[in-house]
């Protein structure tokens, strides 16, 4: 028998070397399927089990299971989220403010004019009363100068400078940074499970752009955001300094039907801006998911909701409470906040 | 010898089992990755092999082999293409306008006005002269009205109804089989080379989003139209009886510009309202592709450029030329024109 092994051997380690290769396929794809493992003790790790974390593993269970009443096909997986406050910080201001203000100082000396008019003056002053004052007619107007003129190689290059220098007032971080650890997980939770994930931000969607897809793992087209008026000149797309579409409340879903046109069957929001999406969302036939973040944790980051001026949450409370939406506590659900390392920011 | 074989046999087959099903999972793969593969001979082959169809293949050879120094990331890799005339035929009429003729008359019981009304009571009377007095506003009036106050389902399956039932006046196949076969199969050669495609037509948005995902294998969401006004109400977008925006000849690179976000590597269309795409993207850094169809083949299909009132090829045969452009001649380039099997619609 030995003799016989020993004569069998070369043919036999080719074929262990075979069954190892076929072995190792077969890790790749359990790798590559990751929701059909189904360990269950490890989706959403940064998340505590509470009814919330329930809820969404429920829901995504109930949608992607063929022999549930509630499966929905893949190509009819959308889930929308909404950025500031939902995905990544929006205290003190809106992150891309900070960029915005930078970008006007830089542009100042083009546009002399701009130190006597407002709201450009009140920037270059640094005078935030008056810049107040403007309301939002005078963040339309500041957001569509930071963007105008410049190619997209200029602006994309304006935006990676500034990411790569500014810091946080509070946390000095990089703003990039200050993304939400247990929503990276949710993101990477619903690809996993066949969902096509999009933004549907107020932001400037060239901004987000640059900024967001090495983040969040998604390409520039599934980004959806406010944009200024455009011409085509010459081989170009020309940005006007005027703002042409301002995606926020009653706008979101309008862009969502016009850009996605599939209706989500999940929506991620934050504060009275989102409401409208969520019962967009809510509102289709079968299993719809409309989630609220609510702002809890003043120590890991901050508190406010019904009477905030930036990310309001007052109409958007009600509602969830009369529908029964999940919402969010941030410092009852979350684990961790920020992440620990640096993400791979681009 | 044979006796100890038998020994081993059951040991054996069940690796004979693993062993098959290594070369299955491996086949699968391979398959998975049919551009790794590199069968040259069967690439595009309804294609003559024509200088134009080597321009294709050489294109997507030097943006996508790595050690070339024309190399583009996959995450750039963007492709945009005209529908009408481009992807399927567009004569006599566009296509669309057959099914809004027909949802018109569907629709008139509820307009009374309409009798009355022009462009309406042009269509609704079937009277073609005075139809083409009322030029692209009359068009317009009737795109948008074809659209206006259904829901999503009610006018999905307006559209599906109608596919299913018309038939072209000249060839008596559905519509949706008078798609271009060179073009699907240039569609999956670009997929399986890591290239994301889009629409860029003028066609209504609503409408491509029903019939054209099961044709060309895309989501709707890389499907980019015109659209009408369209405003939130009670959990639903309603689209209003007017047009906001014709997506055709300089509007198209700034549709694009919003709705990708990525100037394209490679764009096809064959009329002038497709000639800023082609422009737009030409005018990109590096490496681009800008095809036009020329449609040359009154027998297999239709032949008209510079005087066609539909379609019209006039300047972008002129530009093309100017900048050596390749130009697909349908009559030579073209072995077959339109799938010999109905392609699985939707």
């Amino acid at each position: 028998m030995k003799t016989l092994c020993t004569e069998q051997s070369p043919g036999r380690n080719r074929e262990t070397l075979k069954l190892r290769a076929a072995a190792l396929v077969i890790t790749f794809l359990v790798f590559l399927f990751p929701a059909a493992n189904g360990r269950a003790a490890t989706l959403l790790p940064s998340w505590n089990d509470s009814p919330r974390r329930q809820a969404i593993i429920s829901f995504v269970a109930a949608v992607t299971d063929p022999r549930s009443p509630d499966y929905v096909v893949p190509e009819k997986r959308v889930a929308v989220f909404d950025n500031d406050g939902t995905l990544w910080s929006e205290k003190p201001l809106y992150f891309q403010m900070f960029f915005v203000f930078s970008r006007i100082r830089e542009l100042a000396p083009q546009h002399p004019e701009w130190r006597r008019q407002l709201p450009f003056k009140a920037v270059l002053e640094n005078d935030r009363k008056a810049l107040r004052k403007c309301g939002l007619e005078g963040l339309k107007q500041l957001l569509a100068a930071s963007r105008a003129g410049a190619g997209d190689t200029e602006f994309a290059a304006a935006v990676r400078g500034w990411a790569a220098r500014a810091r946080h007032p509070r946390w000095h971080r990089p703003f990039t940074e200050l993304v939400f650890q247990p929503m990276l997980e949710l993101l990477s939770y619903l690809k996993d499970n066949g969902f096509t994930c999009f933004i549907a931000s107020g932001g400037g969607v060239d901004f987000m752009r640059v900024l967001l897809p090495g983040i969040y793992n998604l390409p520039p087209w599934r980004i959806i955001g406010s944009y200024p008026e455009t011409v085509y000149r010459d081989g170009a797309v020309v940005r006007l300094p005027k703002l042409a579409f301002l995606d926020n409340g009653p706008q979101k879903p309008v862009a969502i039907a016009r850009q996605i046109g599939v209706r989500p069957l999940l929506a991620c929001g934050n504060s009275d801006g989102d409401l409208e999406m969520l019962q967009y969302t809510a509102a289709g036939k079968g299993p719809r998911l409309a989630l609220y973040i609510h702002h809890t944790d003043a120590v890991r980051e901050y508190a406010y909701d019904r009477k905030s001026r930036i990310g309001r949450l007052a109409r958007g409370l009600d509602c969830a409470a009369k529908n029964n939406w999940p919402v969010v506590d941030m410092k009852q659900d979350w684990r961790v906040i920020y992440p620990a390392e640096k993400p791979a920011a681009d």
